[in-house]
């Protein structure tokens, strides 16, 4: 909802506390602006009675025509606006929303008079004051995201609660232009403050007092008039000769419109410069290559960011010179008068990283709370509350009944290399513990390298790491010349909504008979989740099958001396591939395939499980990839309980961290912990990053999974699984029922549509495959 | 400094603003309290005229033997401290650490008394409120991390002005134990903040307001004193029939003591909850099993964790009751008057990140601007500032001269990896293009599957993913089941002093007549590290043959048909090996490196360069591990100037966020860029994580290179210089000259000790080699 206009520029004015002077400063802002430009001077919500002196001095101002002033939410109680709603007897007290829309469209209306101009949007209080719902303004005026103006507070203790104010803006993203207060000779804040903010790029002025109050009115109303002339029309020699160490209220002016133009022409050279500098991720430069295909995202909010878009027939940068503010001309054309901020929906979630919307106050603070507290600090054999807690509330989460251990790493890919790792050195001890010693001879005679590998499904994709590419299937774009896909992978059956119906698609190689795929539509969705009432089905004998057969296949080419991988763990990303398409496999395909490696069956060349008493796993390490699918994105906190069985190991990232910074889990059953226990440090898990378990991430996780718990509890997390099932509420836990926010209605109508092929969605995810077209898409 | 005692609790009271009524809450503190244990009251500062009264109400209480006040500077100006020193004519403004210091030695005094007490240490105005340096509170008395109490403001605007605070104290990490305010039936900012606080875990208590102040200043003591009375008296029964919403004081001492037995409590649950439950990065789990061995990181700050020893002969945890602090028992004995809590130097820096020192607020404050401002957003095809902005700063800093883009990612490993990728493309496309058809025929005809390599030095490592693994050595116990090195790595000469005289050490491959290192003396260490003026000496000769030979052996054994590796990119950690021992190469053998590899000869099986635009790159594309080294870990901004040769590809992290969260930027001169450009997404850099270029990573390093410029023009960063050579300054940006922080004489002097084998430093890093021992240490 953020706007942003070349000729209106606009200021939110926050107060350091009340009563600092932020109405005389603003209306002298108001009055010097007026000098050069039109003016609106926007209060979106007032309390008390009015002072018509106040408005008597906005519009005194010679070329008053120039002034609008405007109050959008009016009380009478002289209280916080929040108890001023309450007591009033009006009905229906203004939501956040509704605040922050009537501002927008009231500057909106007032880009649209197309005449160069000025705003200052006043706020009430102090920054933290609650405005009418009861949220406080710094949060509830972030949407709108307006360059800040915050006036100082000249009285004792003034210099706390400037800077705490400060602060405040700070960690809700606002730019804070200007620090403006009154010079004080006894207690001299601004001496203090206006070095303490230019150490942090934040101009600080510092402006004359008004006159004591005197009590006969017209006096008092011609003094305070003086004031303010001598306030606009002062100039730097006047301060020089007169006022010492004041700001002239027409410097600040001058200062707003000149880091106006900057911020127009910084937003205005950043794809250029982004073209120039930048080296994307996933991006084929050579495609990109105009300006105007660069979004330049100014700040985000919830789910959108705010992205700039050029001013039409702008060929050159805006100047930073600032007469185009500070002098009138004729009115723009309308279709000047267009923002040049605009909402864009994040449709992949930022990547299937946001959780709560961008710039979720709560993670701020958990961030900044660690930073302050530790900064990072080295873990290995050391401990701090936030990965310890962390760390617990993993294992008793998604790792509950299964996992003891939780190692933390940086993202989703050196997470799953940890897993690798971890799988790869458990079935190696045990092999190494277990293989009959005919088995080794053998083996040597064939006299290859053995070469351990993954079994896996097709279009899965676990990490851009070269260990984790190799996790994943040689096929695809996502490759590199030290790839060497290490395994088998098999082409999953997988599940949809096609007209309106939902089907499961099997490959047909799982049918020696068919040469294509073949559908079988399903009565329900929910009966396609029901993972045990399908155990002894026949599409369920038809996949064991199948494994069976893969995995017996090359067992045999293996006897012969073929040159095929040792498979040493089992690695899915269960029911939705994310990055190989967005792929809704059958969950119990996976299941079957956990079922069959777990049968330990040496015809399939399985390893036969030890009676070790850290034998918690068998037949292969089983590795979940919840990367994408964990912590809720598919509407459940972990895969198991669905699919009625628990991984060895599992990693979690992405929404671990609720859409902040970098942070991965690897969790894991103790077997496997123990497969690392020793005497020395040869034989421990050497994997470790500079940044591992850093305070700032773990403190984030930590918080995010808090919230968590506070979402599954409202209305609109219970009412979107109503739409998918009756009586769902608290059967998850036992991995009963499947859910999505997107209505189910909604999803089949989707999918009937002409051009749609199939649609599927749940939790979070709707993935939607246009006809004829490699194109999907995909939202959150 | 941070200090805990079981016996005697201590907290902070900081105030929301001035005036909030903080001594009169302190004042009821003291008294509840003292109804139970001894009292310790401080004012660590005190400006303005005593109130002998304030003094008479803490006294006049029943026990009030069991009370000491005690203010450590006072100033009669009623000011804020900073003034009040400045305006006293007192010589010598205590600092920061001398304040810090006298309140703790304050606390260890009282606690030696042995006996059950509670202390209060209370601030002067606002959390901001500067104190007597200038520095406001909360940054001063950070260093103490004493469990904070938050007297928040009843008074209008009060809302705001208690978050704030809050707010500010959060920044900094403090743990916050109680808001509490008096209750005000108009405003009702208690009913307000009461559930905000909730929300957030912290516990507010509202009291009862103290009678209006009456001119008789007798009556005034009598009225208030009955206040205080009735105040600490009244019971939960009291206030339910009596003042309705209000908090009893005993409750409030009573939550403080349980959150003061909880912390306890937790702090000793710490170890065995991590050895249940974490998976530690490179600690072999089996070595580490006593609960003793685990060190409980509490908080960090500057240079030091603060780190929590269990007490001695505590068997078992702390009870979460509160009998033991709230009733009177025989003094303890003097051992148990020690401080749980003990400062610990860290003196890795945890693993090379920290810069600043911990909790290092303009870190925070950055990391919590870009939170609010976007959060994380997808960074493919899109810009931000923060992103933006760092892509600039390193292009023209470390990769001035040289580089024209930047790759963002998460650690120095996936860095790496991104820096491999980009080699091993531009290599392969180059051969592709430039490589004659019978080197292709000859290439089939071997029926050898070409296998690319790194030409590297024995004992580099360039991290924990399974890629950058492959580019390391196979020796060394960082190794895992996938891990193929590929390539070949030279033992390289090194540095270092022994005996106070600093020596090059040439290992016995490049002497054929010898079998052991043979070590050549310099006159100066600065001579060593003029690799310019070396070019021509005898030595530079024997590396250069040496280096030839290797490469020329190698092509020698490929024409035979031999299986060996195709040498596609140098991969060099300039200057010191960290992970690998902390070996200081002779910085002279690595330009030699390069140098050969860029000669492009044929006959060493390099690649001849094109004429293409794009081949800013010759013989083989450079990589140059700057994770450790880079960024003034060794003093210098990056290596290149130094050995007078620049890369084509280099990798920064650790230093590059200050020590606060992971990420990682690779540089690349523009021919590697091009060597991706094309019009297929197949042909772009497929890598990327969820987290690519996270606005708050990104901002921190943005913050933090600012940080480091400062640091630069400050008189210690030029002292240290100058005690390595005089002139210095100025001169790195061309190369010339090395220095240390350590001091040159005491490297010299520890190099002389007997069981001392050698000892190196550069920048910030000290490697001391014991004799006889495989261990060594490293301070930074």
């Amino acid at each position: 909802m953020s706007l942003l206009f070349k000729h209106l520029r606009v200021h939110h004015v926050f107060g350091a506390n009340t009563d600092v002077g932020k109405t005389i400063l603003t209306t002298a802002l108001v009055r010097a602006s007026a000098r050069t430009t039109n003016v609106f001077y926007l209060k979106p919500v007032s309390t008390g009675a009015l002072d018509d002196a106040d408005d008597r001095h906005v519009q005194q101002y010679a070329g008053s025509s120039r002034v609008q002033t405007e109050c959008l939410f009016r009380y009478d109680e002289p209280v916080s606006p929040h108890l001023a709603a309450k007591l009033s007897e009006r009905p229906g007290t203004p939501s956040d929303d509704t605040l922050a829309t009537s501002i927008a469209d009231y500057i909106r209306r007032s880009a649209a008079t197309g005449t160069l101009a000025h705003m200052y949007v006043e706020t009430a209080g102090g920054v933290h004051s609650p405005t009418l719902s009861g949220t406080t303004q710094a949060d509830a005026y972030r949407p709108l995201f307006l360059p800040t103006i915050l006036i100082g507070d000249t009285n004792l203790g003034g210099i706390s609660t400037t800077i705490a104010a400060y602060e405040a803006l700070t960690l809700r993203g606002y730019i804070i232009d200007a620090v403006l207060l009154f010079r004080d000779a006894y207690y001299r804040n601004s001496e203090y403050l206006t070095p303490y903010f230019a150490e942090k790029g934040v101009w600080v002025g510092a402006l004359d007092k008004p006159p004591p109050k005197v009590a006969n009115v017209d006096e008092n109303f011609t003094l305070t008039e003086k004031y303010y002339d001598r306030l606009v029309r002062q100039t730097k020699d006047d301060i020089n000769s007169g006022s010492e160490g004041s700001t002239s209220i027409t410097d600040a002016v001058r200062h707003l419109d000149e880091r106006h133009a900057t911020r127009l022409a910084e937003l205005d050279s950043m794809p250029r410069r982004t073209l120039d500098t930048v080296w994307w991720p996933f991006v084929q430069h050579g495609l990109i290559t105009r300006e105007a295909d660069v979004n330049v995202i100014d700040s985000a909010h919830s789910d959108f960011f705010s992205v700039y878009k050029s001013p039409p027939h702008s060929a050159k940068p805006h100047s930073t010179r600032t007469t185009s503010l500070t002098s009138s001309s004729a009115p723009l054309p309308p279709s000047k008068a267009k923002s040049l901020l605009t909402p864009q929906y994040d449709s992949s979630a930022s990547w299937w990283t946001q959780t709560f919307g961008h710039a979720h106050t709560p993670l701020t603070l958990a961030a900044a709370r660690a930073a302050g507290r530790y900064g990072h600090v080295m873990f290995p054999q050391a401990t701090h509350l936030p990965a310890l807690r962390l760390s617990e509330a993993m294992v008793n989460g998604p790792g509950k009944g299964w996992a003891s251990r939780a190692f933390i790493t940086d993202n989703g890919s050196t997470g799953m290399e940890v897993g690798i790792k971890m799988a790869l050195r458990a079935y190696t001890k045990r092999v190494g513990e277990k293989m009959a010693k005919d088995e080794v001879r053998r083996n040597e005679q064939t006299e290859h390298k053995e070469r351990l590998g993954v079994l896996g499904l097709t279009g899965s994709y676990h990490g851009d790491t070269i260990g984790a590419m190799d996790a994943s299937p040689a096929s695809g774009v996502y490759t590199c010349e030290w790839h060497d896909a290490k395994g088998i992978w098999l082409e999953p059956p997988t599940v949809s909504f096609r007209d309106g119906e939902v089907f499961i698609s099997i490959p047909p190689a799982m049918h020696p008979n068919h040469d294509k795929v073949v559908s079988v539509r399903a009565d329900n969705v929910q009966n396609i989740y029901d993972v045990e009432g399908r155990i002894g089905s026949s599409l369920e004998r038809l996949y064991r099958g199948y494994v069976e057969g893969v995995l017996r296949g090359l067992e045999e080419r293996r006897k012969k001396g073929e040159d095929v991988p040792t498979l040493a763990t089992l690695v899915i990303e269960p029911l939705v591939m994310g990055a190989g398409g967005m792929k809704f496999v059958d969950p119990l395909f996976q299941r079957v395939m956990v079922d069959v490696v777990r049968s330990g069956d040496a015809s399939l060349g399985l390893v036969p499980s030890s009676s070790a008493q850290e034998d918690d796993w068998r037949g292969l390490p089983v590795i979940y990839d919840e990367v994408f699918v964990g912590l809720y994105r598919l509407g459940l906190e972990s895969t198991g309980p669905l699919l009625g069985a628990y991984p060895d190991i599992a990693v979690n990232a992405k929404i671990l961290t609720g859409g902040l910074v970098p942070l991965a889990v690897t969790l894991a059953r103790e077997g496997i912990f123990r497969a690392f226990w020793g005497e020395g440090k040869e034989t421990a898990l050497l994997h470790g990053h500079s940044y591992s378990a850093h305070a700032v991430g773990c403190e984030v996780a930590g918080e995010t999974l808090r919230e968590i718990q506070k979402l599954k509890g409202s209305e609109a997390w219970k009412e979107a699984k109503g739409r998918w099932v009756e009586g769902l509420e608290g059967k998850e836990a036992e991995g009963k029922g499947v859910w999505s926010f997107w209505d189910a209605g909604f999803v089949k109508a989707v999918s009937s549509i002409d051009v749609v092929e199939e649609v599927m969605a749940l939790g979070c995810v709707l993935a939607i495959k246009i006809k004829d077209d490699a194109a999907g898409m995909c939202f959150t």
